[in-house]
């Protein structure tokens, strides 16, 4: 018989334990009151309502219901999905699982990837990728299928009217739309069209969900476009303003092509503005009249110095506010999520807290790979009251401690204390030796010495063959230094916590590659010659010496997720830009082209004699074509750092007509939106570093979250019983082996070590502690103000009601 | 008689008025406790100290060296000047006051900018101000002399021993001895040798009373210092390790001059790091293999987007904490000059607080303009507990109620509240039609529509004389419009009101230069024709339409004393690298020179014929030189703007040595310092006004900080009679208007309205209002550390001495 009996009364063995009939009641009541949404479904299958068997078993179907439906609205909670896309039945909750793993992620992500990647085999192709029309159309009809596949399910899953309420999938189908039929047309033709459309395939990569941090940055970027917009109507204003004042006073000078035309004038003081203007325009003027230099220098402070300065200001102000504001909404969020989950897993018997049976229950289906200690743990941890039921109070704080990952604290301090004295004696010495200050300070000096080396090596070096066949001493002495360090430091450690330092790992890494360059060297492997240049890699050692450079180094590590993201995003803008510019402009510039434009030498390439010595005079610049997608996206890459921005844009020009100037500039803006935004999320993530160390400089050394269980062998061998009953093998023998291993060291209990790296969400519940709890406040009142939470059993219904648009009506007890 | 009776007792009738005798005690006794610093001069000079009369006008000699004494502690106070440079002595004090005031203030400012001008007419002078050598070594030596003097009257003040303690001071008097020496040796060798020290002058210049706030800059950027140069050894060092990268891999392509040597890989690496890069360092290696622009793109990543951001960022960070510091460290500064003055204003027999009389006579000296019925308010104003005596805590609002400018609150709500009936209802009309949305909205119609006709107008007129004789009619009408409407607008609103508004005194003067441009077209007066081309500059009423744009702009003027002087000390470090560049580099580039070097087309001057036509080609890059200072300005200007700055460096070093490289470097890094500065600065400045507004949106339409104060008749007459006993004559007759305008209105009082801007330290103190009171518990804990402030006579001995080490020995009753 499937046992009921609440592990923790057992385990706890106090007095008031729940009897078997409350617990045979509790089975049968709770899918009536705490059921889910998908009780109908689940109801219509059980066949006969009388039958005792049937109905426990109905009831232990219920239960998983239960336990599965808790589990999505914490990944909802976490994945910050709406509550209105929650599946409302079993159909859906099928369909919603189909959808949910990581190999339908994997899928949507491939295909996506496989859109976007077509472009490189496409009309202005890379030559060596170059494929048939009908070949890439083929597969563009393909990806197309799958998408249309995965865009089923999903309307499965939410139903029609969800569907159809769901923007960003609605946007999806439209472009899909668009692109069947110009896939068909491409196919029926034989030929590509101008087809523009191609650059909103970025939409399918950004609707992935692995892409959740690309579909943040994107919603962040256009929360902060109205008063960024504001402020670019500023500058824009004053950049025509200066225009009619330029082209008054510039244009009687014939010999200023600049400002000739107002159409000039605007565009040379736009040009200005990116401060890579060559040739510059303020120099004809200049050389006519010296005083005329007063203009430029009022425009440049007032546009670059302050406006642009302005721009930056009101976006990171923006950001700031939206960083805080999404913070706050998706605690609350979660806190919904976690009132959701809990009114799932309490008992009508005893509404006031979850037992640890219904908690398992939960975490096998929230997180599958956890072991069952981990399981056991992590209630526990949660558990604050010691009472054995976990209150609502305390599943609060679900999603910061089910992160943590569970060992059992270690009592040897190293990893030699179990070996004979002699070695204990010695591998003690070696870790006093690498712990010491002098043993750091002397590997310092050594990577400093190197890096002079290095350098001076190089100076000397003056063109030549550096690749020499025979290997020089320096790099010989030097690589034996670093391997003897390595090699101390693993011993004297243990490989294990010498591993677990990001800078040790960054060391052992750098020595492996110059090892490896030294092989490379030793044995004339002539395509591995570019790792002997990593050699100065190295010198980023030094780096540990200073805290701001930890700090900052560390900073920079914890923002990586977070830049790779907005990364991905400029490249998705890079995306669009590249296929419009290919689109117009592939195959526009080559050398010796745009001979009538004021850039002409830019492109020159000519091949002639003097003397007798061919000589070649190359221009250059028609290498920043959009002939085809990578090509674009280094023109691109050029046309973000201004580089050269204005000879690209004329060269461009000057072969086709003055509108494509408009492309150039929108890009420039489009770019300096997400600069912009770039450098506000930096600037705000290092502030809030910054002020957050400045705030606890006590605690500052701790790396991570640390939480210390104890668990007592009663409590391991109660938790066994459990498992036992719903016989779960691979648990009971997991746990099995703790007892063994307290019993070998005779211990009546073990101690646990939760540790997780802290995250952002960490940094800032520190940050905000004392809003937060008004937050909460605000939050719960207006909950209240529907429902009172203080009795679950009613508000489960009411409260849940407009979310999962479940029928009570219809369930069957 | 001197009488001492305080003013409060009178006004108050209060029961426990101060007695004669005290009165008497008050004044025999107070300079034995409160006396200040120059007691003992006054000693010396006061002949008989047994003689009643001598020893009362004594005593009133004390007072009203005391009041001097608190006077000048305030302005320390205020100016932040440091305790320790507190005048001593009676002679000190003689110094002090004739070296703070404004003559002595110009003549310091006028010196220091005579001197720096003199490098307009010193060897690579401005052609037109060119000078012989006797002249302007003459006027050199003149104006050191006046340092010398200036300096000889600090020292006075000063005494020796502080001085030579004052750091500032001790810099100052080495560059005058080594400028002394350089002017003789320059007039004695009749020729100028080369002058780099020149580059020093801005020291006089910073030194300045009225260059207070350039100081402070200065400072801000030496203490953001060290952390910017951590950062900026971070980019360096990536640059370095790029730039080994770079020579190893590119250097075996011959046709690529950027990496041959590891100092042209750093010089172009560096190059790419100010995106001014004309050639494309990239070009050559992409050529030769497409992928070599990883290397260009992971470089410019980490270098310009990363750690250039980092740098904003840490800058930005200090900058905010610095700010914050400084607004402490001013406050305690302030309350510690509130405290000094409170000790020696109150009288041993009433320690409790000031009376009116003290505190006009302290008010005397510190506003010597103020007249006797503001003196009053502002004591009214200070008072807030209603005793005759103003307490210390009263008495800490010194500085934020003194600036307070008072006005009798007008009962009439117009200024045509007077006029016969008729007048008033059409003026009311007026006014209401001028208050209205209507005529706003019609107004900013206006203003656009003129807006798009100027934008078409220019657009259709290209080339040609557009100052062409007849008047376009278009601008006849809308100026008349404009006309109309400031008429409408001054009558309806009455031209002080209309004026108070800054965004009124903006359209008036932009209607009064469009009207003198229209009289400069009808008269045909050439000259002015450049106010023609304001007009555009009506378009600027348009951004009064949006809040964010009121804000901007709002904040744009609050900020501009700031701004203005951030960029006054830019303007030093570009004096000090002019001076440098003239000397280095005066006359090295000109047409045609830097043949040799890859930039040698931007210097080309050709003019040869094709066919019959002369064609000049300019390369014009000639004309960044640093033939003159002017010259020099500019060219440090665009080099600011990192706009060609490689052209110009490269056209300089291959006239000269590549060191010259470093010259142009450093100018890079100091200005981006400075600019990185400013930016911090003006981010910092919006965000606080920002958050400011978020915080106080109820409170956010008022303008200013206004106080209400009442006084009565009686109160009035008072004052009268308390000036009359001390036969004041002017203040007299200004109180007794007041009477007499109460009695014609047949008021008992009259209400009164201080006013005054809100400054930065205003909404400082609001923003950190919860950390105040935390400061000044913290400092009046250190306070008392040292002496109970509790007890005002003991703790005004104790407390003052180590500051104004003072030898209360030598005073004698």
């Amino acid at each position: 018989m499937d046992d009921d009996v609440p592990l923790i009364l057992t385990l706890d063995d106090s007095g008031s334990g729940a009897s078997a009939p409350l617990d045979d009641l509790d089975r049968e009541e709770l899918p009536n009151e705490n059921g889910g949404s998908y009780d109908v479904v689940n109801d219509a299958s059980s066949p006969a309502a009388g039958d005792c068997c049937a109905q426990q078993s109905s009831a232990r179907h219920n239960w998983e219901m239960n336990y599965q439906e808790a589990a999505i609205y914490l990944q909802e909670g976490e994945n910050n999905d709406k509550f209105f896309t929650h599946p409302k039945n079993a159909k859906a909750l099928a369909a919603y699982l189909f959808a949910h793993n990581h190999l339908f992620y994997l899928m949507e992500l491939s295909t996506a990837l496989l859109l976007l990647l077509l472009s490189l085999c496409e009309a202005p192709a890379v030559p060596m990728l170059r494929l048939g029309i009908f070949v890439h159309a083929t597969l563009e009809l393909f990806a197309l299928i799958v998408v249309v596949f995965e865009l089923s399910m999903k309307m499965r899953w939410l139903g029609f009217q969800t569907f159809i309420r769901h923007k960003r999938t609605m946007v999806k189908t439209c472009v899909l739309f668009v692109q069947f039929i110009e896939a068909i047309v491409v196919l029926v033709r034989q030929t590509s069209h101008v087809r523009i459309t191609r650059a909103l395939r970025c939409i399918f990569l950004v609707d992935c969900r692995y892409c959740g941090a690309v579909r943040r940055n994107l919603r962040q970027i256009f929360q902060s476009l109205p008063p960024f917009i504001d402020i670019l109507l500023l500058l824009l204003f004053f950049m025509v303003i200066f225009a009619i004042l330029g082209f008054y006073l510039f244009s009687p000078n014939h010999s200023d092509p600049y400002f000739n035309t107002l159409e000039n004038s605007l565009v040379n003081l736009f040009v200005l503005l990116t401060t890579s203007n060559f040739p510059d325009v303020m120099m004809p003027s200049y050389a006519r009249n010296p005083w005329s230099c007063v203009f430029f220098i009022v425009y440049l402070s007032i546009e670059l110095y302050f406006i642009m300065n302005l721009l930056l200001a009101v976006v990171f102000d923006t950001f700031n506010d939206i960083e805080k504001r999404k913070f706050k909404s998706l605690l609350l969020h979660k806190r919904t999520a976690i009132q959701h989950a809990y009114r799932l897993l309490i008992t009508k018997q005893r509404p006031s807290g979850i037992s640890f049976k219904h908690f398992e229950g939960l975490l096998r289906f929230y997180k599958p790979r956890m072991c069952a200690r981990e399981r056991y743990l992590t209630f526990k941890a949660l558990n604050q009251s010691n009472t054995p039921l976990v209150s609502l109070k305390d599943f609060y704080n679900f999603y910061e401690v089910v992160g943590l990952k569970w060992k059992a604290k270690r009592n040897r301090e190293h990893w030699f204390d179990d070996l004979p004295r002699t070695a204990f004696l010695i591998f003690k010495g070696i870790n006093i030796l690498v712990k010491s200050r002098v043993f750091q300070y002397t590997m310092y000096t050594v990577v400093a010495v190197n890096g002079i080396w290095i350098l001076v090596e190089t100076f000397m070096l003056q063109g030549g063959n550096f690749f020499s066949r025979n290997v020089p001493w320096s790099y010989i002495v030097f690589l034996t230094i670093y391997g003897v360090e390595l090699l101390l430091k693993t011993t004297g450690l243990g490989p294990v916590e010498y591993l677990s330092s990001g800078w040790n790992l960054f060391d052992f890494s750098v020595t492996l590659f110059a090892f490896l360059g030294l092989m490379a060297l030793a044995f004339n492997m002539e395509p591995f010659y570019f790792i002997v240049v990593l050699r100065p890699l190295q010198l980023l050692r030094l780096f540990k010496l200073k805290k701001r450079y930890r700090n900052v180094l560390d900073t920079m590590f914890e923002l990586f997720p977070r830049m790779a993201s907005l990364g991905l995003t400029l490249l998705i803008f890079y995306y669009c830009f590249a296929i419009v510019g290919m689109e117009f402009f592939a195959g526009v510039v080559y050398p010796n082209c745009c001979n009538t434009s004021t850039v002409a030498d830019s492109y020159r390439w000519v091949n002639h004699t003097v003397g007798n010595k061919t000589v070649v005079e190359e221009g250059y610049y028609y290498l920043n074509n959009f002939d085809n997608i990578l090509n674009s996206f280094v023109t691109l890459f050029e046309l973000t750092v201004v580089n050269d921005w204005y000879i690209i844009m004329e060269g461009v020009t000057s072969q086709t007509t003055h509108w494509s100037r408009l492309y150039f500039m929108i890009f420039y803006i489009v770019t300096m939106v997400v600069m912009t935004i770039i450098v506000a999320f930096i600037l705000d993530a290092f502030v809030f570093r910054m002020n957050y160390t400045r705030k606890n400089q006590d605690s500052e050394e701790d790396n991570g979250i640390v939480l210390e269980k104890e668990i007592s062998k009663e409590e391991v061998v109660g938790i066994i019983e459990l498992y036992k009953r719903s016989s779960a093998a691979a648990e009971t023998a997991q746990l099995q082996k703790i007892v063994l291993q307290m019993d070998k060291y005779g211990q009546t209990s073990t101690l646990f070590l939760g540790r997780r790296s802290r995250t952002k969400s960490d940094l800032s519940m520190k940050m905000y502690e004392e809003e937060i709890q008004e937050w909460y406040e605000e939050h719960s009142r207006k909950e209240e103000s529907q429902t009172p939470l203080q009795e679950p059993a009613s508000a489960s219904n009411s409260s849940l009601k407009p979310l999962s648009l479940r029928q009570r009506s219809q369930t069957v007890i």
